[in-house]
């Protein structure tokens, strides 16, 4: 164990890793005497775990021949249907002859991942890129009202940027065609919307924040045009990668299906961008546990990386997959109460902002449950020395926002490495020096470093993965600058 | 008439200024296809324009001798009861007793302007400042949950901030006392709540920008502590003033009382913080024809100008009120039907946000219909040549925000000078060279330069008000300059 390792045991890292926050934390004060104020207040958001009342005990959907049409009844997709914008096969001919004779608008690979998101019905009831009307309504309220009144929640603005010339080309058509980056045709956008795109704005109201350095930020809306292009979606043909994780890409209309199938009567969705240690297992393996306490008879875990956008020292998609697997392989997840699969959409790091999009997404895929850990969505302040967002933030809001009344939200317990009994367990504030904390980065650097993590981090299999990604990032780097002198 | 004035008259204001902007506006583009989506669409939010039913057509409410406890039904406050906070008199030496064992918080002028806000109930049902969940609720959701799960609008965070030092004395107690600038008891916060001012998020969240020159981050945000402190607040008297314009300052109750002696069947509210030209008194009395027609028999106008803080070349409260009553005496508009009452909060810039607040507050006074204007709490970007917001998104913001569906939202429908009938007219855009436009700066610019604006701009008393401000403050600046040399 090395020195290292010990700094990262703090008080303020601790207390704030701790459940009960509002009496530990050093940087909060609070009273308990609220009863005056009619307004829900969250005094204690520990509460909230397991506090909800089970849903159904039975599962007592109909299931038919054709999968695709039985409808989960854990949980109702946002708007009371999943949206679902593929083409039906025998009207692509006809689409594709159609969309010809209409102006084209060239799609970037991150416009694609949202495509994907919109199509399959992870943005329900959204059935496009957002006009105007839900843009403002999404950046200002974090929700959409619907005709009847009720509310969904949708708290990151899905749209897609034209720029001038674009706007041009269009001039007054009502539909356009959406073009892949190699002019492949893509879909079909109707009765459309243009109106104007104030990135200062947009980004201001998405991450409490304009400082220069956010991934999302620089990488798609700074390069981006200025005007966004909202109208109904139709998609020629599903989305596919061809990158050998295909199978992983479950539609949550798929992922309804296969709770039925398992005969699932709870799905708690855990959503991740990180290899998955042994702390995470201990979690999840002890919210299934508690469901079960609870009365629950088939509580099923869904493993679910985000496929999209992620910053450049995240691990890859690819490696993480190939962890996950181990993960399930040496047994410390259960293949068979769990569903590995992948979360199509880009990341914003937008913190208490995102961790909505990441929770609703969840409903339509049919999670009646949903994990929020410590600072979600969260990462470094871009620019000065300090988290972007207060790391209890995430969970308050997602506790409160608009249209996830009926979502069950679990607050992450905290789990770090007990070096008595030498393996990741949840976190006893009584003997506090004897836990190790170990960060995402701190694990990278492990796994970049070739340093071992104490025993029972992860398990053995799982952690040879991220050794063989760096060690390989390694050797790019050397080929790279070797053709770099060579060049010279 | 001046070349000046011909310079406003361009194509980009007219159309900003134009109710139907879908289909005129040269910077949006707008199918009206839109049955696909099942979204709630504003494609024409001129059709909300007295369009919603009538919801009562006679006076209903009881009337006691004491006017305090008559309650109008013309529409519920937020909450479903109206908010008083003032410490009965028969109580007040026991709190002030109480308050002097008590740590003190001294407030500044604009703290105390929300205190006067908060107590009065415009803020219904918030009770005291913000706590953190009522503090993210505003930033995220423009909006609190009630604990029955019914939503009311709150877009503006309204908090007090204190420093280090504060929070250091005030320790673990559970209650504080409020002290104003001179030291006076104002107040006691009790079960407080302590958490962080991220100045930053809550700028970014509530601006929609961070670019520095906003007036009210300067003069309150920037120089405030990192601390927030929320609680339950009570105040030991009436908020006064002491200015000559206290009448002015009517309670939501006091409004309330005189909407039900006056009979008012409905209440429309005009927000403003310029002086009243005709324009403004064209659409207001228009407003009321407007009622009448749909059935009301006694519509009340609420001309309710801004009183707490505002920029430094906005004209000042006391000038406005001068000019606001000589409309009154030269008979533009008709004190039968118009109540003046200044609305004591301070002024935010703050665009879609802050058009937010302005609406719910009069819901809380009682009013059931509200005018919204072009860019309403807009103001140039501080540091870009543009319009700080879209023009167009108050009005639409407004018309979807949560917790104000309750209210009857009503465009403003646009006036300009019409230079044929030598009068402010509603702008034609059949004949759209005849219009003139002149904006509050270019209403200032003539006020200061001594130069008359258009015959029938403005009544002649109301003029003079201003013309006497501006040469005023020209001899002051005499004054000034003349102290400078001398000292020199």
């Amino acid at each position: 164990m090395s020195l290292a390792i010990r700094l990262h045991v703090t008080s303020t890292t601790i207390f704030h890793y701790c459940n009960n926050t509002s009496k530990k934390n050093p940087f909060s004060h609070n009273c308990t005497k609220f009863k005056a104020n009619p307004i829900y207040h969250f005094d204690k958001l520990s509460h909230l775990v397991f506090s909800h009342r089970k849903k159904m005990s039975s599962l007592t959907s109909s299931r038919g021949s054709c999968g695709l049409t039985v409808k989960s009844s854990l949980i109702e997709p946002d708007g009371g249907s999943l949206v679902d914008l593929v083409v039906p096969e025998n009207q692509r001919v006809a689409k594709i002859a159609e969309a010809e004779t209409m102006a084209k608008v060239k799609l970037t690979k991150i416009d694609l991942e949202w495509v994907h998101v919109i199509s399959e019905g992870w943005a329900s009831p959204l059935r496009g890129f957002m006009r105007e009307d839900e843009y403002l309504q999404s950046l200002h309220f974090n929700s959409l009202r619907m005709k009847d009144g009720s509310i969904v929640n949708m708290s990151l603005p899905i749209v897609l940027a034209i720029d001038d010339e674009d706007k041009e080309k269009i001039g007054a058509s009502c539909d356009v065609a959406l073009v892949g980056p190699n002019d492949d045709l893509v879909g079909i956008l109707r009765s459309i919307e243009i109106y104007k795109h104030n990135k200062e704005e947009r980004i201001a109201r998405t991450w409490g924040t304009t400082a220069p350095g956010l991934p999302y930020v620089e990488e798609v809306i700074t390069p981006a045009g200025n005007w966004l292009i909202g109208g109904d979606l139709e998609v020629i043909k599903p989305s596919k990668y061809n990158d050998g994780l295909d199978h992983y890409r479950l539609s949550p209309q798929q992922l309804r299906d296969e709770f039925d199938r398992r005969e699932a009567d709870a799905v708690f969705a855990f959503q991740l961008r990180n290899p998955v240690h042994n702390g995470h297992a201990l979690l999840m393996n002890d919210t299934r546990r508690r469901l079960l306490e609870m009365g629950y008879k088939n509580p099923i875990l869904l493993l679910h990386p985000l496929g999209g956008f992620t910053k450049a020292d995240d691990v890859p998609l690819d490696v993480r997959m190939e962890q996950h697997s181990k993960v399930l392989e040496d047994g410390v997840l259960d293949p068979e109460t769990t569903i590995v699969a992948i979360f199509p959409s880009p990341m914003h790091y937008a913190g208490p902002t995102e961790v909505q999009w990441h929770a609703k997404a969840r409903i339509n895929a049919g999670a009646n449950f949903y994990i929020v850990g410590r600072d979600p969505a969260g990462m470094s302040h871009p620019t000065e020395k300090r988290d972007l967002y207060d790391p209890d933030h995430g969970k308050k809001v997602l506790s409160m926002a608009p249209g996830l009344e009926k979502l069950n939200i679990l607050p992450f317990r905290v789990a770090a490495y007990d070096t008595v009994d030498k393996k990741m367990a949840f976190f006893d504030p009584s003997r506090a020096k004897e836990f190790l904390f170990i960060s995402g980065t701190k694990m990278r650097t492990y796994a970049r470093t070739g340093e071992n993590p104490p025993d029972g981090f992860m398990c053995p299999g799982g952690w040879q993965v991220l050794v063989k990604y760096y060690e390989s990032l390694q050797a790019e780097d050397g080929v790279q600058n070797s053709a770099v002198l060579s060049a010279r």
